[in-house]
């Protein structure tokens, strides 16, 4: 497969090499000339897009009315220096936009005036003064961010290109872009730190070949276009990265957070192709790959928010890299009209662009319809062979996510076989995501924090099996990176019981790990069922931590426990577990302990099945974190100490209606009664949980065919 | 004032005495003949009445289907027993509108068949067998709830009066109607334990008497209506109520929070007197206290949620006591065109009513228009002489509340002079309201909890000061209810700069506390600035302990701190301390320390004046609690020993803008730099506060004039 992509990489290159400067016009990169005078046309037809344009009119009159600001680059993210350059280039961009469909020459000269002023100071600078990345820019405290500008600047030049003397431009050329595509495609003369970087299958090299390649455009200079697009080096370039960096199905290694942004260079190079190299039919390779990756950004997230595992925060289908991707792909794929819905619901916004004014129309013709929702697996690596990521719904409003990809490169975490459960509205059962207080200057200059690597990347922080505290590959990449889990099993055929399973044999040495995950509609439980079984074996003796972080607040154990009361300490030194807080410890059940939270208006309860030899830790996240850097979470540990062998047998029940209107309350109390491991040996796994009621469900997983079934 | 309205009490009484048999129809209590003759004949005129009847209908249907469940109660709040019997009124009452909508009689054989049911109950049973009510029923745990079901028996009764056959409602009434009218007015023969409550000015009582009184109605018994009008015994009755619980402005004692379940029966029983004895005029009674008191409840709001003071949890205008009095009081004064909005955007529903008809189809018809939220002064006590609640708001999504009314009944809390403060969507500075699960059995079967004394209601969980760690009036409400604070100053005049000031001299004996809190649109500044001056004096020397809570993350102090790392330790022993973890200690900066915290998108920071003794705690809320029963809360506070008088001089910013969506930050840094007391005597206080770029404020407060005044 590889091969078969460099040969085709070859021969796009021989087909478009040297084509493009005859073909050049302004603007081409996501606005057209035609595009320009569809949209001054366009009457009432597109009203989402007139809302936008005008949000863009008000911020390029903003941006005329502000006073120059090209201040010596100091700080980091936040700081003053960082956001006036950011500033700065949309300012550019706005009003580049603005001249095009205005036609109004101020908007030109407010961006011919900042890009002399950058051909000025751009010159001056060295590397950037701070020094906490490994991969420093100029202006910026990293190349990444420089790889941005760049993007912006080269889009707001386009529009304004014809507006500028050619002497004008010579000047803007020689002193920014030739300067800054040079800087980002190998550093400075004396550290060529960034030719790496630009040659790397990696989301920073996909912004510094977009950058590049678009500057290129504008500038109708070819060599430097197939530098973007080929690399400067062998195995570098533009579309290598869509062999590389997505699986088969459109999942990127450093999970959806990320995809997020990955996307969005790919994206506006994709299009800006398009317009310039449509013989290179960019959105058809690889089957489409492009489109792909937008269904899965669609589908690995819940209430348009994209779910929290690896180095997350907060983000959805509201970014503006989402609504830039969300405009390409519906313009150029106009079949994928459940788009026009997440235009509608969650962005209320279109790009200034051809793809933006298509998509606004469309949308006003009333061509929207609802995403659908499914059940899916999403395989990682390249080719498809580095385990899967897996998202299992059974309802309207629910998703069960579980992971066994690689480790996802510098933003991968240590929690191979880690789940999470979205229920209501809710993240239920959670994942904490990156510790990272992005923009917060006095928050380690708005950069992941230290606690990110101590607590947020560890494994005790993740829904899954630690062993003897120490996180995954003892939480080194360079052991992580190496290895991937192995999937046994998916089934999303029947909604009323679907699984997921993946064997580890690497994270821990001596220590194999498997995990089966069911999720089930049972007709005597109100809500879903999930169905855990983590087995751990080894030939030797181990301490076996199964924790379970969540949202929300404690209601029920269901054995006596110890609170912490006047006093509260950590629970140990390993790393991440010394930012736990114990604020109550117990002793297992006989048979099966309970735990009931409350979250939102629902009650989950996890069952497993217990000793009295067993240990139970009510823990909460903020030890051992001098600048407060970590959230204040809560989270259930089940500890079985001296095993070789064990099984966490686990169900876990949404139950519980709460009818806040009205106050009528139903199925508060959780149903399961027992857990009852009854086989447990090389040919599989055997387990009855029983209900109250006298009901009972009985998984049972055989090895021999890796499949999961259930019996009520 | 109170004799006026004795006086016309006596009047009102001897107009309606003994009118009430022959006008009897069925249905008059919410429903009526000529509303059911309108509602069904609508077409498609009301589709919100529509959409709420479809809803009523499903209810029915699910009812229709239900097997009879008449346990012998047993349970609390969220039990079973006690939810088999709400879930029976809440049955009957939807049975009963379905019949007169639909006409078709197996829903009034239902209800027929229900209350025949209770007929065969309700004879057989005692007291309630759980005895944490000092008011207990026999059917639920509290007579309160026996009021809320005969409200809604009476209801359905009514409905299904004219489908029932004079056996019937004979047994019916003498085996339910009767017996529960007397044990609400009375108890037992043994035990009168309910006459008390029956009279009292309470919202207990007004439940009481509407239940009563509706019964009576739909019986067609004039001497019980009485009862429920002017009492069992003098100084009782419906009509007091509404002179005495109410302040002129239509304020309740016990805070918003209450208001909405007070004004519950309020509006039932007032809306059937409309019905049936037109000749009280009820909403014209005490200058239409009823449809005031529906002004403040839309006015003690943010977004759509009451104000979180004295025992609130998070309810607002979606709780359907609301939708209930939203509807009573717009289809009684459709000048009110403001609640439609209400309607539209929190209910999304109305009552099957003659009221909600009415609403929707004005909705329908277009009339609906937006609320103003403004800033207002809401007098306590029933002529408004115990202190008072005020809010101020000065952008279009904040408000800063203050708290100097008196203790508020059984469900007030120790917090004279308190304040909070909303803005961008978020509480940002909170009161933590009551420390209760609703109807989760597992948290003392969904009462208050036992926290809810030892930490809610305390003092130090308030914004405000404590002396010597100890609540005010010790904590106890015996004391407490005999003072109120006096306010000093009130001006919203001039929506740049707004103010109110109280004064308090019984919370703590020898101390005079006194706050002015002003707010401020300063231009230098990005968002608003809460200027707060908290006066402490006394002869003694004291401890005075000044906390914020917040809702958030902490962002930065602006003085070297000990963090709590390996081990955390409570704040002390001293009601409400005892329930403080202690994250971090600090000794306070030369001249003020500030503290920084984020909310949502904004970053908000407390400047205050301070020298190298005062110290500083950051804490959160979860010591010695057992039982998980408080929730894990943070907050700041500024302790100053040894002192007799002492001036917090605070001031408080909004700032920062955050742009998530294309991730622009500014603004992000605090811009107070100093806090300088320049004088502080028996004229009065002057505080300077400096900002970055040279800016200041100075705040100057004249005791002669009660006034407060900024310069800049």
């Amino acid at each position: 497969m590889k091969i078969k992509h460099f040969i085709l990489t070859l021969l796009f290159g021989t087909l478009s090499l040297g084509t493009l400067a005859a073909s050049v016009e302004h603007p081409s990169l996501t606005l057209t000339r035609d595009g320009v005078k569809a949209i001054r046309k366009r009457a009432d037809k597109a009203p989402l897009f007139d809302a936008s344009l005008e949000r863009v009119m008000a911020e390029a009159q903003t941006a005329l009315g502000r006073p120059l600001e090209m201040p010596v680059p100091k700080d980091g993210g936040g700081g003053y220096t960082h956001e006036a350059h950011k500033r700065n280039y949309y300012d550019m961009y706005y009003c580049g936009l603005a001249y095009q469909v205005s036609g109004d020459k101020k908007y030109a000269r407010k961006v011919e005036e900042m890009l002399l002023a950058y051909a000025q100071l751009y010159p001056t600078l060295d590397w950037h003064p701070l020094t906490n990345s490994p991969v420093r820019g100029r202006l910026f405290w990293q190349t990444l961010n420089e790889s941005v500008w760049l993007v912006h600047l080269s889009m707001a030049y386009d529009c304004v290109y014809d507006a500028i003397k050619p002497a004008g431009r010579k000047v803007i050329e020689n002193g920014v872009f030739r300067p800054a595509c040079s800087f980002i495609m190998e550093g400075t003369p004396e550290n060529r730190a960034n030719e790496d970087t630009f040659n790397k299958m990696h989301n920073h090299g996909t912004w510094a070949q977009a950058a590049v390649g678009m500057a290129a455009i504008v500038m109708g200079d070819d060599a430097l276009l197939d530098k973007a697009l080929y690399g400067s080096r062998p195995g570098g370039g533009f579309l290598r990265q869509m062999d590389s960096l997505f699986s088969p199905e459109g999942y990127f290694t450093e999970g959806a957070y990320y995809l997020r942004y990955a996307i969005w260079p790919f994206m506006l190079f994709a299009e800006s192709l398009q317009h310039n190299r449509p013989e290179l039919k960019v959105f058809e390779y690889r089957d489409g790959i492009l489109f792909k990756a937008m269904d899965v950004l669609v589908q690995l997230a819940y209430h348009g928010e994209f779910f929290h595992f690896n180095d997350a925060l907060q983000k959805g289908y509201w970014a503006q890299e989402l609504i830039c991707a969300t405009d390409v792909v519906y313009a150029n794929c106009p079949s994928k009209d459940y788009l026009l819905s997440i235009v509608r619901d969650y962005q209320k916004q279109v790009n200034v662009s051809d793809a933006g004014f298509r998509t606004a129309l469309d949308l006003a013709a009333g061509q929207a319809k609802d995403p659908v929702f499914r059940s899916g697996l999403y395989t990682d690596g390249p080719e498809g062979h580095d385990g899967a990521f897996a998202v299992l719904r059974c309802g309207d409003d629910d998703a069960l996510t579980f992971k066994a990809t690689s480790h996802g490169l510098s933003h991968g975490h240590y929690d191979k076989l880690t789940f999470a459960w979205y229920d209501s509205g809710n993240e239920v059962i959670s994942d904490y995501g990156a510790s990272r207080f992005l923009n917060i200057e006095a928050k380690n200059k708005g950069h992941y924090t230290r606690e990110n690597k101590s607590y947020a990347m560890t494994t005790v922080a993740h829904n899954t099996l630690v062993v003897d505290e120490t996180s995954h590959f003892q939480g080194k990449i360079s052991i992580s990176e190496r290895y991937s889990p192995v999937l046994l099993a998916y089934s999303d055929d029947d909604r009323a019981f679907q699984y997921v399973a993946a064997l580890d044999t690497a994270a821990t040495p001596g220590v194999r790990m498997q995990r089966w995950m069911g999720l089930a509609r049972i007709p005597f439980l109100s809500g879903p069922l999930i169905i855990d079984l983590l087995k751990a074996e080894s030939a030797g003796s181990h301490s076996y931590d199964y924790p379970i972080h969540y949202n929300g607040h404690m209601v029920s154990l269901s054995v006596p426990y110890q609170r912490a009361m006047e006093t509260m300490r950590t629970m140990g030194s390993a790393p991440g577990y010394k930012h736990l807080w114990v604020e109550a410890e117990a002793k297992g059940g006989k048979d099966c302990t309970s735990y009931t939270w409350i979250c939102g208006t629902k009650l989950y309860s996890i069952t497993t099945a217990t000793t009295m030899d067993s240990q139970i830790y009510l823990l909460r996240s903020g030890a051992n974190d001098p600048d407060f850097n970590l959230r204040s979470e809560p989270s259930f540990l089940l500890r079985e100490t001296g095993r070789g062998n064990h099984l966490f047998a686990s169900c876990i029940e949404t139950h519980g209606h709460y009818d806040l209107q009205v106050e009528l309350a139903s199925d508060m109390e959780r149903s399961c009664t027992g857990v009852t491991v009854l086989s447990d040996d090389a040919s599989g796994m055997k387990v009855r949980y029983d209900f109250k009621g006298g009901n009972s469900v009985t998984a049972t997983v055989d090895y021999a065919t890796n499949t999961m079934k259930i019996n009520y």
